[in-house]
């Protein structure tokens, strides 16, 4: 499948309907994965906190981990190192043990399983990975879900205009900056890996209200100032966080670039950001003539690690 | 007292002796503060993890926090105003609620409240922030304070040779990136708000092993690699990890500044890499001219958010 096809498999993987088993008594989540795969379980920790949900990307599992943790493995390759050495350590710590993969590793040492279908690069499977925490903790109306999947293919179809916004990177060689607030800060984290991974730039993000206590500063100050492209998100629906993103590019004078999202739901909102970013950065590894699926940095390490 | 003597005040914080009232029965911790405040419950949630702890810093708490939820506010001036609202929504929901200040609103709506000195900036006091949950939670001895004592004095009196390193970054206005790694993701971070604070310039922390997984590509791909400035701690105790910053660095060919750490325990190295990084940025300040006290465009920020 060509880059351009995986993006546009997203449409389909919001409506992958599986559900985790979820165990009988528990009190807690550890979502465990890295990169691509990993990037499930932050945006899932920001959007269910009825219990405490710890998204993991390491090798160890925390010490509180016990019998009454659901844990979840993710990694969509099934061999991802970390996991599996995290998902071996919840096994002997009696944690009620689940994994979503398309295989590997990880399907071999965990018995129950959800299988996403295979085939995709770990970022572009995001919604296998999470469509089946939020149908598993969320009430997300099909409708919703419906219409989540009506604004994908509506970017799939039409997304020049994207294209426009990433000359305006592309140009000046900028680094991208994304600002994120809760329920979205993971949304601002998946923009700077898809900079990373697609177009091969170095990017950045950070959130709001916490930046307005330290980065705000340098900000004013212009160091470097111009050489940076910054965005947030129109979606806020806290006025605080609504008058504090005004009030920061008030401060500091910077360029804050606000991408607005039609959709009335959490899930529609969130898709839609996210594709907007798969959609900039693809956009911007086409202008630098890079090839968005190149990822031979991360086999190379792979290779010196095994080694 | 001016910022060099803030500096050096942190030595006598590690000896702050205080303690937070533990309530009889909970399971889980929420530390809320933010920027220099905030600091203390972000390292805190990595060198503890026997209950789930989480570092709040926004306005509102998780829905899970509940009566066997102990909460800790954070402030040190006591009037945050994230940390209020947070706080007070604490004490609707029924949680143990102590807070740590100098004083301000929280210590009026607070009962249980450690009083630490006052007269610092935030950011000057994470010694007293962060001793009473260490001195709560987990067991170090006296020895490690004293000796973490000793290497704060040390850098104290002998810091020409960071002066060095701070005008590698000066002279060619680079932007510092800081990796982590557990159990100091948030050392790093701290480095990043005080290059910030202090000297007023862009910068950015990320951790191992996830910067492996999308960070590590522009970093190979040269995208503007030669206007930063790389860091990481030398400091790792697990050996896949300090294999990782090594192919970190063949793979993507950057120089990577490993700083290397005195100490024996973890105490000792986390004050050290801390303290190490508050007169990095302060001689970063005094070689760029500029006030590392000046946090104008906060209170400028503060100012259009009351208006």
């Amino acid at each position: 499948m060509d880059f351009l096809n995986e993006l546009k498999n997203l449409k389909k993987q919001v409506f992958f309907e599986e559900k985790l088993e979820i165990p009988r008594n528990y009190d807690k989540i550890v979502i465990a994965g890295m990169g691509g795969s990993g990037i499930a379980g932050k945006i899932f920790q920001e959007m269910y906190t009825d219990k405490p949900v710890f998204a993991l990307d390491d090798y160890h599992i925390p010490e509180f981990a016990d019998e009454k943790t659901m844990f979840v493995a993710m990694s969509y390759s099934g061999n991802t190192e970390e996991v599996i050495a995290a998902t071996r350590e919840a096994i002997q710590r009696g944690c009620s043990v689940s994994a979503l993969t398309s295989g590997g590793e990880l399907e071999s040492i965990v018995e129950n399983v959800i299988k996403v279908p295979s085939g995709l690069q770990p970022r572009s499977s995001l919604g296998y990975m999470l469509m089946p925490l939020i149908n598993s903790f969320l009430k997300v109306s099909s409708e919703a879900i419906r219409k989540a999947g009506d604004l994908l293919d509506d970017l799939d179809s039409r997304n020049e205009w994207i294209k426009e916004e990433a000359e305006k990177i592309f140009e000046r060689e900028l680094i991208p900056v994304v600002y994120g607030f809760s329920p979205y800060r993971s949304i601002a984290y998946r923009w700077k890996t898809q900079f990373n991974e697609n177009a091969k730039v170095m990017a950045f993000s950070n959130y709001f209200p916490e930046l307005d206590h330290n980065e705000i500063i340098p900000l004013k100050q212009t160091y470097r100032k111009d050489q940076f492209r910054f965005y947030t998100f129109g979606c806020s629906t806290d006025n605080r966080i609504t008058k504090r993103i005004h009030a920061t590019g008030r401060v500091s004078g910077i360029e804050l670039e606000h991408v607005e999202t039609p959709g009335e739901s959490l899930v529609e909102k969130m898709f839609y950001l996210i594709h907007y970013g798969d959609y900039l950065t693809y956009h911007l590894a086409n202008l630098r003539k890079i090839d968005p699926m190149d990822v031979s940095a991360i086999e190379d390490l792979k290779k010196i690690l095994k080694g």
